[in-house]
């Protein structure tokens, strides 16, 4: 089966979890800043290529730029440079073969837009509103406690009207061991009076959301739109406590939030990826992602995605790329999944575990098929084919 | 050495946590409600043939009945109805290949006591006594919390008397992370009180008992008579917390009841069995089982079994089905056991990092020999083979 | 590539997490008691020579002393009297291919030195000490909490002089959650008077040092010194309470370290090697150990590397064997770490994954140059050669 799929065209993938790329020329160092989740530069001696993700953007890469694969990054980048970053992104887009992009557009940076990233890439996109920036927006331009929670829930039934879905990175800002019920309203306003007063203050630290009561309501806001929201969980970068995103964490919300119909998507999972694959085992509106934890891992996806496949029901698996910043990670992804899931899906059909039709269906639900189902996908931006 | 096991008829197993079979005939949804641990119906657009359990069942059931392997879910259970469930069900134990069943007899439903098992299957039977339904039939019948214990504890004494050991789910009633000591008098007869009183109300949710004071009190009655004391770990169905059900969380508890003597066997583990298969290693009264993570993770069960075999010492280890309902789990939980095993030994034996005699010798520790000393198993009931 | 590296010799070892080996001779019991973290004798009817562990033993082992691999035990342990322990030890270690040791000389038995071990093996040597062993060193001789400290604070000063490195059991003796900050002066005078004082009234529970807030003040010590700090993490002995020390506990200490400029090297980290590998992904001054974890998990070794080089940069991944009491425990670690790291390099090659320089490189770097790095290793003791 595997030299048969080999053979003929894969299927189209919908990447439900992704980000813009960088408009402009990178240098070396900022290259390398995007093939880690850290925030510092990699310690003397070392180097983040010097990673499953470094040498996989060195296996997949440099052949779409002319070059050999696992040239040395200084012949790549030289290259990439040698094209102009547009034209690199535009080849690197089309090559990875996602037809549909659900863009989260809430990260910094001179990034593209999900119109742009769509036409670069010959696909379609969508947005996905990321509830914490969402926040932080309105709150700019709120004065009382009242208003803003007033303009907060207008902001979020106006984004669910065109928006694919929403995400929260409460994970993130401060751990998924948040109290699983709505906010009442007292609290909720003194929360968002306490977070606005702080902000009126000047206090930095104070423009992100980080406030438990506040995070849990914009998890209650998205909810009841019943559109999908997409929940950070485990690897990320160190602003996080790995242990407190643990998805199982969520046991207690998930289950408060079921009655909503609100789908939940759980985002990248490792190493608690086992967990997320139970809990979309064992409760209807849990679906679990495998972008980040295939990207990072590089000759080890099959593994990694091997553990997701143990108890998740296969029509609860969406594959995504978290690409962010650089157009080689839309690449990355793509390959390693395909790769890793026909070596997966060939054996057991070799062992005899499978059916061969079992395993084509089964291939075309995670690529694309249930992200279709989830996020309800008929009126997508077409791209500039 | 894969070729000569598959040779040769395997070794005989001894099933060690099982539990009664449906005695009626089962439509679709009924059926494909034993292939999950959710309690409720597949999200729309999905099944829950589509998991590594449906597609082991549609493997290796069909031809037991006359069918393809991998034919349609349809198929299967037309012709399961055409036999009637009393005949599927005496082939598909039969093909099993255990001969020796440890019946956990608490559960709900129509199902097959530990005699109609062992006579369907041509096997013999012992019974484990679930400690929360004992308690919980006792309590039915004690009008004060004085007399509610009195019986409590000659229950469980009659209870030792013919079983081959207890169960408890205090994972799933509370969670593992349970005071490890055995309660004071005191609280014990105060938590008996309060239980009996929101029975005495009516509390439709005060019928399982779920007070921790009574959950450790049965704990200790059964270390008590020192038979073998099985413990749910890890996965399991959405009434539980899956992180509360982390083994490692009974490690208080495991040195308090050392003395003892009582064997303590973690049943399930998964995703949890790395740490399972750690307190088995490290407490000589500590054993590890590999049944629900196998049944459930289909073609990955080896992948899982060989995880627990990193540290677990190889006279720690226990196999079991934990089939419940459907005949169907005893053929899909033996095989995958005895396919996952034989893979690994044949791999370890070829590579020489084992030798092929201790290949042989583990294979019968697994299978049986483990469980035969740790449950003393001398006196079964043999069912009519 | 297997056989190119098969065919040549392989590159040199640092081993930088090792201990004394016994300088007598052992019995059979004595030497089981090596094969494990347990702190009992093996369960009635098992044996600890029947783990993975001792399935390695047997088979690396017998060769080197003129036996087949996986003679029985007791055949292998007659042979080993035969030659005497010194002649034993002597094969053994020379076979290994470590050439430079870095040795944790706080564990108790008859062990041999740094420079005995160097000397046997014809490679050098360099200490590692042990913060709580060197803690209650000086405690012997202290009277008050002031001039405990004091003397505390000279002690780790003249050790950073000639040490390598320091080590911390803290998870051991009370956990990884330790509050992340130094202690304030004050409370840390409380606790030292609090030890000293139940150490003079006599009793034995007070001879080691297990309060957290001493604990603490031990890590900041060592941190100021600016030397590699090595902490133990995951598998260890039925002391410690396993999800106690799970690294990502670390995370704050390792957030409030971060400007010492001390390396931190997390040991073992089994079964949260994951967790550790996403630590040295993350921070910059964190490394991961891979001794224990593949010392015990025998034919598994592989898979367990394999899942610690998913996220960890290659530049953050050092070998060790931790080998205690016994030299087949140099052999096994190092065969195992080898012959795991081969087949994974080989296997990536072959698929296109990796780059074959790229391979080689990492092999060198996990093998021994990280090490050198870290630890600064160029004034090693010379052993006899």
């Amino acid at each position: 089966m595997a030299a048969d799929r080999a053979a003929r065209p894969r299927p189209p993938l919908v990447d439900h979890h992704c980000h813009g790329v960088v408009r402009g020329e990178l240098d070396s160092a900022a290259f390398e800043a995007y093939l880690t989740e850290s925030d510092a530069p990699a310690a003397p001696g070392t180097s983040y290529f010097d990673t499953q993700l470094g040498f996989a953007v060195r296996r997949w890469c440099p052949p779409l730029l002319g070059l050999a694969p696992h040239c040395p990054p200084e012949r790549y980048l030289a290259r990439r440079r040698e094209l102009g970053a547009a034209e690199a992104t535009r080849r690197l887009l089309r090559a990875a073969g996602v037809t549909e992009f659900l863009v989260d557009t809430g990260l910094p940076g001179d990034l593209t837009s999900p119109q742009e990233l769509a036409d670069a890439a010959g696909g379609a996109a969508r947005e996905i509103v990321r509830l914490e920036h969402l926040a932080e927006r309105v709150a700019d331009t709120s004065r009382t406690a009242d208003s803003f929670l007033a303009a907060l829930g207008d902001a979020v039934r106006a984004a669910a009207r065109t928006a694919a879905g929403f995400k929260s990175v409460a994970g993130y800002r401060y751990g998924l061991d948040l109290d699983p019920t709505p906010p009442a309203p007292a609290p909720l306003r003194a929360a968002a009076d306490r977070w606005l007063a702080a902000r009126a203050s000047g206090d930095p630290a104070a423009a992100r959301v980080a406030d438990p009561v506040l995070l849990r309501h914009l998890l209650w806001s998205a909810a009841h739109t019943a559109l999908p929201l997409q929940l950070h969980t485990g690897f990320g970068d160190p602003d996080l406590r790995l242990d407190r995103c643990d998805p199982l964490l969520l046991t207690d919300f998930i289950r408060a939030v079921r009655p909503t119909g609100c789908a939940l998507i759980l985002l990248h999972g490792y190493p608690y990826h086992r967990g997320a694959a139970y809990l979309a085992a064992v409760f209807p509106h849990v679906y679990a992602d495998v972008g980040l934890a295939l990207t990072h891992t590089g000759a080890r996806a099959g593994a990694v995605l091997a553990e997701v496949l143990e108890v998740a029901p296969f029509g609860k698996v969406l594959f995504s790329t978290d690409a962010y910043g650089l157009p080689e990670l839309y690449v990355v992804g793509a390959r390693l999944f395909q790769e890793a899931l026909d070596g997966l899906l060939a054996r057991w059909v070799r062992d005899g575990a499978w059916g061969a039709a079992d395993a084509e269906r089964v291939a075309a639900l995670v690529a694309a098929d249930n992200a279709r189902r989830v996020y309800c996908l008929n009126n997508t931006i077409t791209g500039d084919t």
